[in-house]
């Protein structure tokens, strides 16, 4: 990825608040998706990657959906959502064909709610899971290192202050995408047969898979803002750089994104750890698992 | 539980060693599988709660299986083991009916695979998740709390070594429990209509379901092992009493279980927190997700 070049990250917090509003295509996705009269109302924030891994998986399944925009300052939870969301964060889904409508929250529980969604209602023949039980299970085992392991090194990484934790904390995240690659490679190596659908990682293949939209998100963010804020680059890798290429270009995720600076602005306050940023943060800080 | 309190705890390390032999019922359970002849091998230990969870979820579906206790010795991880699950974590999986043979690893994708396989194969009729994606969707959210929450709390209180800590672990374990019990609730208030299949909390439900088998080894280990070493009780309440006992005396459970001094020995090392007790020990010790 070449370019983060251009944009050199600034030295001192400048204050920049959460953007509260999508930009770019995500706003267009947004202002697409405000229909009522739909089963499923997907509450999230415009910069938030569990929101994101939702809403891209809702896009791939095309699902009709109404997309709220909320207020995620911490001390600021609107009252819907913590009826929906006990700790008030977001993902949350309010599903309108229940009366009353039900909630859910979880971003990985909501992925798996979804699939069986789509599962039960088979519109698509090619859906993020594939069917054979062993091919789930290896999507599913690089989805479960995304989530537990890239995605806090990601944190950690963007939340390290001094040089010599960057360092280390990088070489973190280096390590948690390599065996996430691994994994996406050992999927294509071991599943043979007909309904070999795993997503991006093979070339050819054109629907994003479920260990993509798992960690599509922070791959994103990994280009974007530790691009801008720690200088990070994909390590080499023709076919590495080719696969994150097709995930970021793929029309279900792009609808999702707003332009770049919404992120730079939004990760800020990770980026010089700065108190009280989100549950998330403050869990990367004490050790804690994510909430 | 009263059972604990004739059972004074040690005030020093004993330096007993891990267990390598299961006992009780769950050496019966070892000794009635080790038939080749089968699909599926369960590598695991015999104090393992994670490896329990697979165990029980394979005598709940009634799957034919063979089970292979290896030494957990975290310096002396066999070369069989290391093919299977690249860090040597147990539970793992050989899948016999490929050729070559193949592997699985990781407890919950391990649980996710086996579901999978028994809808496939439709033998029984009540499987641990409910077919309605909604319920399921509810089993999730409560597994899902007992994974995150519950088990982290459980080591964090068990390797905390001085009075304050252990009061302060000891809180948010039975605030993690409290969230779990709640969500159970939940899914029993939420879930109306036909195939409400969600395990042993709901009285008259005879079969473990996917949230029971989920968190069941650490609420086994929380009554001995936390009971033991820390004092620990449940909060009194009749229901919850009652659904414990329901889960602790379940033949599918039960299988699976060695006599309590195997844990009393086993967890030693963990309640003093010897240094190189396991990966898990360290990841806590350390303030990162377990492995």
């Amino acid at each position: 990825m070449s370019n983060t070049e251009s944009t050199a990250a600034s030295n001192s917090d400048q204050g920049r608040p959460y953007n509260t509003k999508a930009t770019g295509e995500a706003l267009k996705t947004v202002e697409a998706h405000q229909d009522d009269q739909v089963d499923i109302t997907l509450f999230g924030s415009c910069f938030c990657p569990f929101v994101q891994r939702v809403w891209v998986m809702l896009e791939a399944l095309e699902i009709p959906y109404k997309v709220s925009i909320v207020e995620v300052d911490p001390y600021k939870k609107p009252k819907e959502l913590l009826e929906l969301s006990p700790k008030g964060l977001v993902p949350a889904l309010k599903l309108n064909n229940f009366t009353p409508p039900r909630a859910l929250n979880e971003s990985t529980v909501i992925m798996d709610y979804l699939e069986d969604l789509a599962e039960s209602s088979t519109k698509k023949t090619a859906l993020p899971l594939p069917f054979n039980p062993y091919a789930r299970a290896l999507a599913r085992l690089a989805a479960d290192q995304a989530c537990r392991s890239l995605v806090p090194a990601f944190y950690r990484y963007l939340q390290a202050q001094d040089v010599e934790k960057q360092t280390t904390a990088g070489r973190e995240f280096q390590d948690a995408i390599d065996v996430f690659i691994a994994l996406l490679g050992r999927a294509e190596n071991e599943i043979l047969g007909p309904g070999r659908v795993w997503g991006l990682w093979v070339e050819g293949n054109t629907e994003l898979g479920w260990a993509d939209i798992m960690a599509a998100p922070w791959l994103f963010r990994a280009k974007v803002v530790l691009g801008h804020y720690r200088g990070y680059k994909f390590a080499p890798g023709d076919r590495v750089q080719r696969y994150l290429e097709r995930v970021f270009e793929h029309p279900h995720f792009k609808a999702t994104c707003s332009d770049e600076k919404l992120y730079y602005d939004s990760y800020e306050r990770y980026a010089f750890n700065r108190p009280n940023t989100s549950q998330v943060a403050t869990a990367i800080n004490e050790g804690r698992a994510l909430p």
